[in-house]
C-alpha cells in the first residue's frame, strides 16, 4: 500500500503541481508525450514530487491524457517522486488500480448541481465511487492512495453561496466512504482568505490524521492570499500548475489554477520550505511556450525574478 | 485643522488610490488635467475618498505633476473627498501649505542608500524635512495632515534585508519629528505576509492613535496575500492604484502598486465595507486605457468581473 506519509510528510510543505491533468482539460492545445515526460523530469528535478498526471478518461474524447499510464511508468521511475490521477467512474477506478499510480483521485462536488454538470453523476453517487475505490483497493491489498478532491467547496456557479456546514457535512460523507486525503477546492476561484479561515476552523478538528489539501483558483486575484490563509490555519499540501495554466470546462468564469511559482515563493518567503528551486522551475516554463504557444501563462515571480538584493529562501 | 479622524475614520477600511501621483512618476505618458479631473471624479462617485494627486516637483522636470494645484481644488470642492501630495523638500512643503491640500507626505526611506538614491538627502535630513513640515503646519494653526511615507520599508534593493527593528527605530524618529501618519511601503515588492506580520507586531504597538498605512507592490504577487496579513494585523488603511499603475523609479526590478480594484474586492470579500462600488469602479479604468494606451493595466476582477452567482459584498 502506498504510505501516505511519503506523499505528504508531516511538518513540512507539499505543493502538488496538477498542470498536466488540471492545465490541459480546458486547453486547445497540449504537449505530446514526450515533451509530458520532459514536463516530468524537469518539475521533479526543481524539486516537485508530487504530480498529477492526467484523468483516466475514454481516449476517442480526451486525447490529452491517451498517454497517462505512461507517465505513471515515468514517475514510478523517479526517486521520491508520486504520480496523481483522477477517476470520474468505476471503470477509471478499475484501469487505475491496474497501474503503479500512487494516488487516485475522484470528485465529489458540494453542491448537486455542480456534481450533475461536472461529472454527470450524483453527489451520492460520487460518494459511492470513492466507497468503491476504497473497497477495490482494500481488497487487493496493495496499490494507491485514495483521495477525494471537493469541487466548489467555497461558491457554486449554479448554486450560488456554498455554507461551510454543508461543505463540512460531504467532508464527513467522504471520510466515511473511506477518503484517504481531502481535498477542498475553490473551483470558480470566488473564495477570499476569509473564507478559507472559516472552512478550516470546521474541518480541521474532524479530520484526524487525515491530510487536508487547499486547491486554489486564482480568478480574482485571492489566489495567493488564500493560500497563506490556509497556511496560517494549518494546512500544509496546496495544489497549483505551472504558469497558472487550467481551468473547470463546467464552471463559466473560472480561469486559471494558482500559478505554481508564485506558491513556491509565498511558501519559502513565509518560513515554509518546500525542497523546490525556483530558479530551476521559472526555466521549466520554457516547455510550455515551447509546446503550448497559445496558451497565456500567468505569473508574477516568472515576470519580476527572484529578489537579488535580499535573502527569501527558508 | 484638517481633522485626521475625518480622513481615517476608525473602526472601517480606508483604501487610498495613489495612480495620479505613484502612477504618473514612472509613465511615460500621463493624462492631460481635463482628463486627470474626469478621473477624480469618477474615483469619488465610485466611493473614493482618499486620493493622492501628485507632488510639488519642478514643473520643467516632472511636467506630469505641474496641475497639482488644480487638481487638490477640484478634491476639495467634492464633499468627503481628500487629496494628498507629496513634498520631497522644504519649498514643496511651503508650496502645499499654501494650497487646500488635505494631506502632506514626506518621504524618508529604511535604508541610508535608497534615501540618498531615492530623494537625494540622508534619513536624518529627511527627518528634519518631516519636523520642518510640522513645526509651519502649527506654525499656521491650520491645513493639512502630516504624514511620512517610510520607504523599502521591507527590503532594499541597495542594502539587502531591513530588519524589522531598523524600521521601528526610524518610526520612532517620524513619530518624534511630528508625524501625524505613518505609512510602511514595501516599495519594490519583495515582502511575504509573514514580513508585514512581523513588523506590524513591532509597529503596532508603538504607534499610539497614529493610523498606520500599508503600501505595497505586487512585483512578486504576494500584494493582495500583504493587505490581507496587514487587515489580520488590525490595518485598516491600505494603498493601491487602479489597474497596478506605477513602481519607483530609484527601485531597479519594481512592478506596478497592487491593483486598487483586487484590494476592495478582497476587503469585502473579507467582511470590511470599503463604502466603495467595484462595478463603477472598474468601470472608470477606461479612462486610462484612452488616455495611457502604452501602459499595461493589471487586475484580476476587472478581467473576471465580480461573482453574480455567489454574495460576497459585506
Amino acid at each position: 500500500m502506498t504510505n501516505i506519509l511519503a506523499l505528504y510528510p508531516k511538518g513540512r510543505v507539499t505543493l502538488r503541481e496538477l498542470g498536466l491533468r488540471d492545465g490541459l482539460q480546458m486547453t486547445s492545445s497540449w504537449p505530446g508525450t514526450a515533451a509530458k515526460l520532459e514536463w516530468i523530469e524537469r518539475a521533479c528535478r526543481a524539486g516537485v514530487r508530487n504530480i498529477e498526471i492526467g484523468s483516466f478518461l475514454p481516449e476517442a474524447r480526451f486525447p490529452q491524457f491517451a498517454d497517462v499510464r505512461q507517465l505513471i511508468d515515468r514517475v514510478d521511475g523517479i526517486p521520491d517522486a508520486f504520480s496523481s490521477a483522477l477517476t470520474l467512474n468505476e471503470r477509471a477506478v478499475d484501469d487505475a488500480l491496474a497501474t503503479a499510480v500512487s494516488e487516485i483521485v475522484v470528485v465529489v462536488s458540494a453542491t448537486e448541481a455542480h456534481s450533475r454538470s461536472n461529472v454527470n453523476r450524483s453527489r451520492e453517487s460520487a460518494i459511492e465511487l470513492l466507497r468503491y475505490a476504497r473497497a477495490r483497493r482494500d481488497a487487493i491489498g496493495s496499490g494507491p492512495v485514495i483521495s477525494v478532491a471537493v469541487s466548489v467547496a467555497f461558491g457554486c456557479p449554479f448554486e450560488g453561496n456554498v455554507e461551510p456546514e454543508s461543505v463540512m457535512r460531504v467532508v464527513d460523507r467522504c471520510l466515511g466512504a473511506g477518503a484517504e486525503v481531502i481535498s477542498l477546492a475553490d473551483t470558480v476561484g470566488v473564495a477570499g482568505p476569509r473564507q478559507i479561515a472559516e472552512l478550516l476552523g470546521l474541518v480541521n478538528p474532524r479530520v484526524g490524521d487525515v491530510p487536508v489539501v487547499i486547491h486554489l483558483h486564482d480568478t480574482r486575484g485571492t489566489g495567493i492570499a488564500n493560500a497563506y490563509a490556509a497556511l496560517d490555519a494549518g494546512i500544509r499540501v496546496l495544489d497549483g500548475t505551472i504558469g497558472g495554466l487550467g481551468g473547470c470546462p463546467f464552471a463559466p468564469g473560472a480561469t486559471g489554477n494558482v500559478v505554481f511559482e508564485d506558491l513556491v515563493y509565498l511558501c519559502e518567503r513565509s518560513g515554509f520550505s518546500t525542497g523546490i528551486d525556483l530558479d530551476r522551475l521559472i526555466g521549466f516554463r520554457s516547455i510550455l511556450e515551447r509546446e503550448m504557444p497559445g496558451e497565456n501563462l500567468f505569473g508574477a515571480i516568472a515576470r519580476a525574478g527572484t529578489p537579488d538584493s535580499i535573502s527569501w529562501k527558508v
